[in-house]
């Protein structure tokens, strides 16, 4: 979770379209960072007043402006301030800034946090006090500026706006990282027509981080998409509220997040704990809230291409026209792979199509028009107009190869004829004029790819979100479940301090409402026998001790025992094989519990995720979690919907609705129970680091479930 | 498996280079296909003699050439021979070819088998029938032609040559497609820098097929990788042949193999056979002969780039240089996630690095030199060069963004200096040369990638090749293990009809060398008694019936059996059942069986593919398989080292090496079963269609394991 106070928004505007602007440490110097700086900003076209600011050149012009010896000299408050100075005197141009009213700061200078010394970790957290004290918005330290091309404003080096300045698009890019955000994805995207509105790369975060500039292009009408490069999310929550109300807007997020491999690295007490890659859940918390998560740069622009257009297919429906067969076999091959289904046409579309295609097409789908209408512009036309007006297609793709103008064109009216969601696959040239290209194609706002597979995952990812705004539409806040008792638990917890035993940590669930298995602490044998008496049946019997939490391992637990004598016998051996075990270990006592129902072995666990704070887990018992890893992951607390859409996800799931024979299980208390544990999560994340329940017996249909085990894990005080 | 009669091996230089050339059906007209045809080779510029025959214009020039009326009237037999008629002369001409002596043709026309119609099957018969007789050698039909851009000999209306010749390159590109072959692999490739051998688009195959150009691919100085794009491969087993002849030959193949999802629809009566998709036996194929599979068309010519320099990496140690944090970043987890690993580099680079590279620079790997080395060239040579030169180093990436000319040229030289694997990968542009792009490069034949995923993803596939190629120089055709009768099993099969009973089949089993239960039928309640009594200790009674494969299912069995009169009831239970669930079955009798030892549950099985012939399948028993679908498959016969990659594929392998305490499993007793039923396969696939061993009960490590129960499905006669 993170720490960090809450600030008021920022208002961004001024940030990116500054009626002024001071550049301290400028110089003409085209070799050093500053020089570039100035020289890029007055190349990309900025209209208003700059002041460069720099001691040793004060009184003298800089590229034609006036040089002042510091910021509090200047003669009005500059809206943004660009700081390129060595690290120890960032301060005190800061406080110049301050007081001089600078509503903006970019930091470009490194050598902060991202040094990793102590030095660099506390002028950074100077920097942050600065900002809360003062109010002005600082962005960075060592970070690579910003450009708007909605405002022709540039303070940044990169080499990727030489030249003439491209048009602005309705695409932003946030990133921490400079060169990767502006080459891999800004420029790039650029570079295949995908025009952009702004972009930021924000360093090391430290006030303004990536969350406040996706806030501003929500807010901002020139911005439809977002890109994102990320290495790290500065707070989980607040990120996936702003991801949240950006699919409300209709404004999608798309993102590379860097950090796959990361995995697993830290240590935990826990075997959720354990089994808890740090990427799964940020794979699971970006599904959650909508993000599109793809996997290199140049995929987000292909999304990007199909996004902006604003036509969102309603499914996964999608229906082609192809002049090669072998392309349509590549389409629809994968396609399929990747869960789009290729409908019949309906009746009246297949009439449509023979009345005027020629006998060598075919009325199918993808429509195989077998080089017969190449150059046959009007045909073509019609054909794609005619399938994308069939209710059973959700989305159309025109196929091409080496192809004249007229036929490209003709898909690219058809399009603007109709509202259906449409992406061109055109994977060679035009045959007919050279200067006709895909970037032609993509001016005039139709989706175009040069790939079949990028295409295909692009569709299929515009298809599930499509699929996530339908529902995030109707979506209501989770609500707490009856029968919780947070300050029983909360009181449970509170008196631990780390590791809990079995029988306060199935307490903590049991005032969550969890059903748990019946049982006594028995300090004697003879406490073990009257209570195995009044459980009845068969008993399991366990060692109770702080001391001792793998109980199996220490082999202080017998099961299926009945009868006094064997009793009283397994409460001396598990008594025994405790001692011998860890012989300093302080023992409570023997469990004596009711063994617990046949039924199939499930795990729930939570735990707590340095970004987004507490998650739920599940996932089938045993071997499944042990060898296969076959878990779900969601962001506390949830809903009914989201714990089923969970138990979806594993890939032993069919185990749910019976095999070989066994009845299907009661998947809806398992889903109250999920439920449950998310809300735990959520109310005492303060004081609970992680939580097994493993196994909760899960019991036919309607006959509910039981927790066997459970094993609470405190924060330390 | 493909039971095309094998013929003598084409020597296809005539084919690519024809020393005189005939079009039947030669027109001038632009607008037919024989008129592009024409049209396009004039334009390639074939040097060689060209005979245009069409009756109609007989006596008239075409293009230059006088035209005949017929092929017999040529004045010499052509080399090369193109048919562009209507169907039904199709066969007349390929007599008149035959009889004028020609040695290829190339039949353009459609209308054959791929029409799905009987006429149309009937006709490529008689086609693949005189080419057989007549020894002429026969593309199509149902094609595109071919073009060797090493001879300047094209025969295609393909408007991919259209304009100035490309240059002839290492790479040759098979389909049996026309336009995706060569639109999305041949012209694409050229357009990113890799130069082309041949290209050829095979069409029908109904004689020539992709095996048949891959081997003159083989032979041919021309061609260093084969790029193949196949939608169905028209003999497993030759093909296997030859791509483990290519790996030998250090000549790799890349393919993409559509049909991914027609996979699992074939109807089958063992469990093995239903499991099995003949996708994911395509892909184990494919693993097995050392074919690099890849997803889409444009991975085929980005894995050439790499292969055709013929550096392969020898591991997965990369090194790489960046002038972005961020791409660094970015490179870094995706060759982590792919499987790459990034070594500390040796002392001595440690040293030789921070002997000339500026402070700012760090000498980790990625060597990130921080914009500080820019337009240094000499230094981001040497830094280059040292790195490459690291023995813990086995293959170099110089990553860059927006870069002068001297630094990406610097990289170059390096490449040139050395004889270490390298790719460089470059996102952005040239800075300071508008004309030097990755084109240029890749002229130089140094591998360079725009993105950095496809960099990572086929530096893999390379470090995965080039293992593959080290054990296959190594590799023995398979040995048939001791203690197998061959005709004792061919003898209990060719007996059987359809499905044969567990106890049959166990015999089968047994004659292969595998450990099976003990067990006697019972044909009454008292033989039963004498048979269990025999074993000892409790026993298995099961129904004997071919009519009742599924067991269980009937309820026709009973586990843990003791005691005389229990196993009279038993008996007697099991006749019941099996006549209450199919009254008309034939009953044997009951099967008396000794009870299985503990142990884990694998299954064992064979299908017959009907491209690779017999395949064996290894995999976990229980909800491993049915659930979870954790298979394994070889095509057979393999030996112990394949056995044992088989089990080091399946996601529950762990459980072989014992989890929760279980012991270790005897791995090497159950790599010696699959082996052996890999020989059965091989052996008696002209009579098994496929069988499952499940479960095999595997004990721990030294113990063995035992056949439980095995279902043979015969051939029907």
């Amino acid at each position: 979770m993170n720490t960090v106070p809450t600030v008021a928004k920022a208002d961004l505007k001024k940030f990116f379209n500054p009626a002024s602007v001071a550049l301290v440490g400028a110089t003409d110097d085209l070799s050093r960072f500053a020089g570039k700086v100035l020289m890029r900003m007055s190349d990309f076209g900025y209209k208003g007043k700059i002041y460069p600011v720099n001691p040793r050149f004060k009184g003298q012009q800089i590229r034609g402006h006036e040089c002042y010896g510091s910021v509090r000299d200047l003669p009005e408050a500059p809206d943004h301030v660009g700081v390129v100075v060595p690290a120890q005197h960032v301060m005190g141009i800061l406080e110049d800034c301050a007081a001089r009213g600078a509503k903006f700061v970019t930091v470009y200078t490194g050598g902060f946090a991202e040094s990793g010394t102590a030095e660099g970790k506390a002028l950074q957290a100077e920097v942050v006090a600065l900002a809360r004290r003062s109010g002005m918005r600082i962005m960075g330290p060592n970070c690579n500026g910003m450009i708007s091309f909605v405002d022709a404003f540039a303070m940044t080096t990169s080499a990727t706006i030489a030249g003439p300045r491209q048009p602005a698009g309705n695409v932003g890019v946030v990133s921490q990282s400079g060169g990767a955000g502006q080459v891999n994805v800004m420029w790039r995207a650029q570079d295949a027509g995908v025009g952009i509105s702004y972009q930021v790369s924000c360093g090391n975060s430290a006030d303004l981080n990536i969350i406040d500039f996706i806030e501003f292009m929500l807010d901002d009408a020139a911005t439809d998409v977002i890109m994102a490069l990320v290495e790290h999310i500065p707070d989980g929550r607040r990120f996936m509220q702003t991801a949240r109300r950006a699919a409300a807007l209709g404004k999608p997020i798309v993102m590379v997040k860097l950090g796959r491999t990361e995995a697993g690295g830290h240590a935990a007490a826990s075997h959720t704990g354990a089994m808890a890659g740090s990427d799964d859940v940020t794979d699971a918390a970006l599904k959650q809230c909508g993000v599109i998560r793809v996997d290199d740069c140049n995929e987000l622009y292909e999304m990007a291409m199909l996004l902006r257009a604003k036509r969102i297919p309603q499914g996964p429906r999608t229906a082609a026209t192809t002049i090669s067969g072998g392309n349509g076999v590549l389409l629809v091959d994968h396609g399929a792979a990747h869960g789009l289904s290729w409908p019949e046409f309906s009746p009246k579309t297949r009439e449509t199509l023979a009345s005027f295609l020629p006998k060598m097409a075919t009325t199918a789908n993808p429509v195989d028009v077998s080089n017969a209408l190449i150059g046959k512009a009007d045909l073509f036309r019609r054909c794609v107009e005619t399938i994308a007006a069939d209710e059973n297609v959700d989305m159309v793709i025109p196929t091409y190869t080496m192809t004249p103008r007229a036929d490209l064109e003709a898909a690219v009216e058809a399009w603007q004829a109709t509202t259906k969601p449409m992406a061109m696959l055109w994977i060679g040239k035009c045959n007919d004029q050279a200067g006709f290209t895909q970037l032609t194609v993509a001016a005039t706002g139709m989706p175009v790819f040069r790939n079949t597979l990028a295409c295909v995952k692009a569709v299929k990812a515009a298809v599930n979100y499509g699929q996530f705004s339908a529902a995030n539409a109707k979506r209501a806040e989770p609500v707490r479940p009856a029968g919780i008792d947070v300050e029983a638990a909360r009181a449970l917890v509170s008196n631990a301090d780390g590791t809990m035993t079995e029988r306060a940590s199935k307490q903590v669930l049991a005032a969550y409402g969890f059903p748990v298995t019946r049982e006594t602490l028995a300090k004697e044998a003879a406490d073990a026998v009257r209570i195995a008496t009044e459980i009845g049946g068969e008993v399991a019997l366990k060692i109770e001790s702080a001391d001792i939490p793998h109980k199996t391992e220490a082999g202080a637990i017998r099961l299926h025992v009945k009868g006094n004598a064997v009793v009283r016998e397994a409460f001396d051996a598990v008594m025994g094989a405790a001692r011998h075990y860890k012989p300093d270990a302080v023992l409570d006592g023997v469990l004596v519990q009711e063994m617990a129902p046949a039924g199939l072995e499930i795990m729930l666990g939570l735990v707590t995720d340095p970004v987004f704070g507490p998650v739920v887990v599940a996932g089938l018992g045993g071997i499944h979690v042990e060898v296969l890893r076959d878990l779900a992951y969601r962001v506390a607390p949830i809903d009914q919907t989201e714990a089923r859409a969970m138990l979806d996800e594993l890939r032993g799931r069919k185990l749910l609705d019976g095999v070989r024979g066994a009845a299907p299980r009661d998947i809806e208390a398992l889903c109250d129970l999920i439920v449950r544990l998310s809300w735990l999560g959520h109310d005492l994340s303060d004081c609970i680091a992680e939580l097994d329940v493993n196994p909760v017996i899960l019991r036919e249909q309607g006959a509910g479930a039981k927790v066997v085990d459970a094993l609470v894990v405190g924060r330390k005080s």
